[in-house]
């Protein structure tokens, strides 16, 4: 038995917010200072660390879930299977549904339960639910859904990623601006064609890292007082933290599926920072004293941003639709997945596509 | 290989709200018209329906994470496990850690992670993520738990139900009165016991069903203009449903067993409501032409209310203590878990104890 994915879909949201569009906000430091540089300044240095040019937010009316359902349609029909079929719904996600206008998390009901709901899915043994995992939680749901696969309980799953991060950032954060929106999907199906999932890994490092990306109050003294809750990040600590633990557990992984890092043909990695992921990759072939390989880590974070869950999947189908310049995939291939975020969580995980 | 609960152990939170303590609320109906009957009454009419006389909240300075960590400790000491063995740490909760004077869901890292943190585990492999499934998230942790067991992913599972319902509940709806705040936590693991996990059952019952417990504005007016969200159910829907549905997957989960209902020696079921548990278990006995025995159903809502996914676990640990009058467990009792809640999910489980 293998497990394969059979179909892959993602919805990039229609409004683009470039860098340019941040140049009004009032930036402050850590210690709620303002930022003594012009935004122009600012707003250039985030584009050399990070890559971004711009990033999609979500229209007005727009959900989590609704773009989710997008997503999930695409990958439906890319798989070309009754929806009915599917034995779960899993959607990682860490907000869940934000109106506009509101700071409150909605996921009462799951954003998974949403998706079904709104996909029109009569079968009641489909089973829904979310995975709250930081950025690598559509990775995770791949991994628990190829459990669950394995354990004789699945035979097809809808995994998707989807996130409205635009609706959780405090303005007056520069970070604000690493964050966008997004939604992508895969089916996972119990197969019996060779290769699909090798291998996989995961881990929760929570000791120290625990507060390294969390849910707090503006710097901003008088946003502060509003009592409203943001993402926040300590980007030097995760810098720090993931050039260490994400190349370890990639090479964990690949060692595990009993391939050779000479076959691996692309890296899928979670888009958080350009600079930090060449770092990462770099680093990962460096564990075997091998240089990085030209045209390895496809990148879409120039024009979308961090979108969280959403990333790799969306990632994945704009490969695979040939998107990506010099980034194509043909059957055989030889690829890994790996993510990093809130927790601090991370995976990884090997595919022969 | 069979798959053992080991530990158990729960936090009951300190504060006890009374029924007359909701004597000065204003109550309103869905269309946000006063309700015309002095609050005496509504309140005795909540307590015959319900069986509800008190309910349990946190403490000001207590968080879901909080609790949780108290309630998993109490497991792993139950357990007697090194909980640096620990494979997974799995959360069922839906509104994360919402801090008092806030409404916001912050689950940024996920409670598994923050309680990880708070049992200073070190290992780096010990997955931490949160499931979001309604009331039965907890049992359907469990599940998942079990599945990657079975898949060779892990061998000793810390589950955990917690949840604060104190903090998103509306002042002005009747429904408030029914919930609670409160965590339990099992440990899980392979073992070659005979007994374990014997069969289960999940289902989600989006396509009419997942508006019927929600997250939405007061309807009282002039609280509704403030924005925020609050925990809502259309009750009168929720009974209906769950007394067709709830005895079915029951019944489907004892057949799948192999065992007989003449075995059955205690039934938990999520603790929503008195009377509909009691005719969710008649009928479940109707379903094999036999009349409901005396004390299959151990009970706390009396004094507990519902406190969503961390009631299943709870009430085990009760049970197991002999705090629960006429409910006893021994070896090789054949025990039953269902639950039903926001999704609209149910699920069921057999286990020999």
């Amino acid at each position: 038995m293998s497990i394969v994915i059979t179909g892959v879909g993602s919805y990039i949201p229609e409004v683009i917010k470039k860098n340019s569009d941040f140049l009004d906000n009032v930036f402050v430091n850590k210690d709620g200072s303002l930022i003594d540089q012009p935004n122009e300044v600012i707003v250039e240095k985030l584009k050399n660390i990070t890559g971004i040019e711009e990033r999609r937010y979500v229209k007005k009316n727009q959900l989590t879930s609704d773009i989710a359902t997008i997503a999930a349609q695409r990958a439906i029909e890319d798989a070309g299977i009754n929806p009915e079929e599917l034995d779960y719904i899993i959607v990682g996600q860490n907000f869940g549904d934000v109106r506009d206008g509101s700071n409150q998390t909605d996921q009462v009901p799951s954003i998974a339960a949403r998706v079904k709901h709104k996909l029109r899915i009569k079968n009641n043994s489909c089973v829904t639910y979310d995975v709250i995992f930081g950025c690598p939680g559509w990775l995770e749901g791949v991994i628990q859904a190829q459990a669950f696969i394995r354990a004789g309980m699945a035979k097809k799953c809808l995994i998707i990623g989807a996130e409205t991060l635009s609706r959780v950032v405090d303005p007056h954060d520069r970070d604000s601006m690493i964050f966008a929106d997004g939604a992508g999907a895969t089916i996972i199906e119990e197969s019996d064609q060779p290769g699909g999932i090798l291998a996989h890994e995961s881990a929760s490092y929570t000791y120290s890292e625990a507060p390294y990306l969390n849910y707090h109050l503006s710097e901003h003294k008088e946003e502060a007082i509003k009592n409203i809750q943001y993402v926040k990040m300590s980007g030097r600590r995760i810098y720090n933290f993931a050039l260490t633990k994400v190349p370890q557990a990639m090479k964990s992984c690949l060692d595990k599926s009993g391939r050779s890092i000479d076959d691996l043909k692309k890296i899928f990695l979670h888009q958080a920072n350009e600079k930090m992921d060449e770092a990462m990759c770099e680093r990962f072939y460096k564990l075997y004293d091998k240089p990085i390989p030209e045209h390895i880590m496809p990148m879409n974070i120039h024009k979308l941003g961090n979108s969280s869950v959403a990333t790799l999947p969306t990632l994945l189908d704009q490969v695979r639709k040939g998107e990506i310049e010099n980034h194509h995939l043909e059957k055989g291939d030889l690829i890994m997945f790996a993510s990093v975020g809130a927790g601090m969580n991370l995976n990884a995980l090997v595919y022969q596509y």
